[in-house]
């Protein structure tokens, strides 16, 4: 049996009184926390104390590349294109990356995006995508270069062999209340990212009720740790700080996403998800090597579209099909005359989970129709007896649980009251 | 199954976001805990967030009750004589529960003291009786009520069936680093001593560097917090603040230690083991309603002895058998003539661990043989090549690593330098 270099319960202890780990002790304990040396019950220890008494630069980079090392790296030197890739912290009825992915890929990048399910209030990417007929998440490594190749966009699953420690880790962080501490979002976001092998990074940071963390200050920190993280690790990276306070567009589900998102790539679609899908291409297309592209235009004259339709094609989707349909609908209309003054992501989105479009374990499958249609954003004039929102699941059963989650989640005020958005969309933009 | 009243999650990040416990919520944790359905991982969690933020009194409370609450309460209410308990937070030497317990029953008190094993540079009660030949710990109940009506004087293993939860507790705290935390002490000790029962409690609580909390103001706080917990649990309760800077009396380690509390029931015996034996028999007389006896008279005319002698009998052991000596024996003389000023107690008891006096793994055995004689104590004048101490062990390999520990842990000065000890070996008395 091989000699351990350190004791965990002393690096635990450093931790929990202030001290700093150094380079070889957080390797080692990354490894030996992959290899079962290490106990959950120890890591679970360590993580409350990193929590409170958190990671300076060093450590945070050292936690990051320790978990890149506990698995593959992918390797896109081989390919005829720049790669970049974009990540988003998650929100409510953030569905840009699948107009984006394919809009940035039109200008000849290559863009990998390894997505994950929805867990929580805040959707999949992959659940998403799954409503439309045929389409498939998994692809062999080989068809991943292929499509990146000729289609240049990509969306697909995340093998387990990208830094399966951060795996581990935050399934443990998942049930034992560690999971908002910045060092650990940051290196947990990073280290996928970095072993991804793309050669460009955006990253959608968000705050607000529907985020990750509400308090733009944290969420300014986690953008900056991150940007540090990446370029320390050779990764062009730039961060977007985006507004979580009102859900993005006017679907939050699945299938109703995919339709929401196809409308941006026609030209159209709400232009809240217009403006930050344009911002995060320009972004993305400025670090590839193209800062005079013109994505709007893109959209407006179809080449989007037909990325769109490649991309989907070749994980054997069938871009006309029909979107699935809900069994049940349920409209919820405006009781009084006015103007809508404030519509909050969280309880849309958790009102959206309980109609079936999100799941509460891991193994759950999704409702594809599930979700909720907005008819009316922040600042748009109301009438008595109109639409605000509708309700779909196929089980009418959930309407109960998804309404008590929007009491209070909505206002109607007098014609010129305060509208209460938290400001613009695009509140900062971050680089080294 | 049973619905849930709390998600474990949510009391975790009470705790880590600075809040308060409620006692249906800690009840309900112990007891999840306790039956397995909260997780080791998430308890560790649990613990170094109360490391870190600390508990109120209220909390620590109902963390007490609830772990009396996990097993079995003993009740003393029918025999024939007052109950009174000692507990000491452990210390180098600390012998002192062997010429107690016998002291105190010679005046008509019962005295039950479930005791444990060393672990660490910390000796072990047991462990040391279990140097007498034919001396056995385990006592069935009648066996246990019997004597303490008969003899009075018990020293016993504890069983598992008192406070289940702060067994379980404190095997995951030793492994995640949140030992220290003075809540999470004070209720493991408080817990085991409100289960078994007994109507009083003296308490030593220990401070310097062979203590468990070296800073003699969080020995204080640990003690004010214990005081406070069997107080309001209904026991009477007081503690001694004792210096732990130096070992107690000549002999660390088992047999040794067992020869000098027989001096000292003889009414011989070195004076600080003496001073503090009879502070605390006075202090456990005085709540047992006898606050004139004179413990000092009781070891000077022999009482103590007698009662030493059928305690050790009862349990099936012979007081007059020999005591197990070492193979091995290695002296160390004064390398230069002047006055001991210094003899820190932390490095003695590691070393006196390190010749087999203790056990570094909880199934080990101990050599009951194995520990040091010191020959000079702080303030004792030495002469060059006169011996200062002597090691014992059954094995001479171990001789160099307890040498090794010995180093710098004392110290000779010119006459008339000055002597640290770090203040009176009583630093205070504490009451409710």
């Amino acid at each position: 049996m091989a000699v351990e270099p350190f004791d965990v319960v002393d690096l635990i202890r450093v931790k929990r009184d202030g001290g700093q780990l150094s380079s070889a002790q957080i390797s080692w304990l990354i490894d030996a926390y992959t290899r079962g040396y290490v106990a959950d019950e120890q890591m679970s220890a360590m993580t409350m104390a990193i929590f409170l008494n958190g990671m300076n630069r060093n450590e945070t980079r050292d936690l990051t590349l320790s978990m890149v090392a506990s698995g593959e790296r992918l390797d896109f030197s081989g390919l005829s294109k720049q790669t970049t890739d974009k990540h988003s912290t998650g929100g409510v009825g953030d569905k840009i990356t699948l107009p984006l992915a394919p809009l940035v890929a039109t200008f000849g990048v290559a863009v990998p995006q390894l997505s994950g399910r929805g867990l929580g209030h805040t959707g999949g990417t992959l659940d998403k995508l799954e409503s439309i007929r045929g389409w498939r998440a998994s692809l062999t490594p080989e068809e991943f270069y292929s499509q990146l190749e000729s289609v240049g966009a990509v969306i697909c699953a995340a093998g387990a062999t990208l830094a399966p420690a951060d795996g581990k880790l935050y399934a443990l962080r998942d049930i034992t209340g560690t999971v908002e501490a910045i060092p650990l979002i940051a290196a947990s976001i990073m280290s996928k990212k970095i072993a991804e092998g793309t050669a460009a990074l955006v990253l959608d940071v968000k705050f607000g009720s529907g985020a990750f963390l509400q308090d733009p200050e944290r969420g300014r920190e986690l953008a900056e740790t991150m940007v540090r993280l990446g370029t320390d690790a050779g990764v062009s990276t730039v961060a977007l700080l985006t507004n979580m306070n009102v859900p993005l567009g006017f679907a939050i589900g699945n299938a109703n996403e995919v339709r929401e998102s196809v409308e941006v790539l026609a030209g159209g679609g709400p232009a809240d998800v217009v403006e930050l899908t344009v911002a995060l291409a320009r972004e993305m297309l400025a670090l590839a090597g193209h800062p005079d592209a013109d994505p709007a235009a893109a959209l407006a004259d179809g080449r989007a579209m037909d990325t769109w339709r490649a991309m989907i094609a070749a994980q054997g989707g069938d871009p006309d099909a029909a979107l699935p349909k809900p069994r049940e609908s349920h409209v919820v209309v405006a009781e009084e005359s006015g103007v809508l003054v404030r519509q909050d992501a969280l309880p849309f989105g958790i009102s959206a989970w309980r109609l079936g479009a999100g799941r509460a374990r891991q193994q759950d499958p999704v409702q594809h129709a599930a979700g909720i249609d907005l008819h009316a954003k922040p600042g748009d004039p109301v009438t008595a007896g109109q639409p605000l929102f509708t309700l779909h699941s196929d089980d009418s059963a959930r309407f109960e649980r998804a309404l008590e989650a929007l009491d209070g989640a909505y206002e109607i005020g007098p014609a010129g009251a305060d509208i209460h958005t938290g400001g613009p969309l695009i509140a900062d933009r971050i680089t080294a």
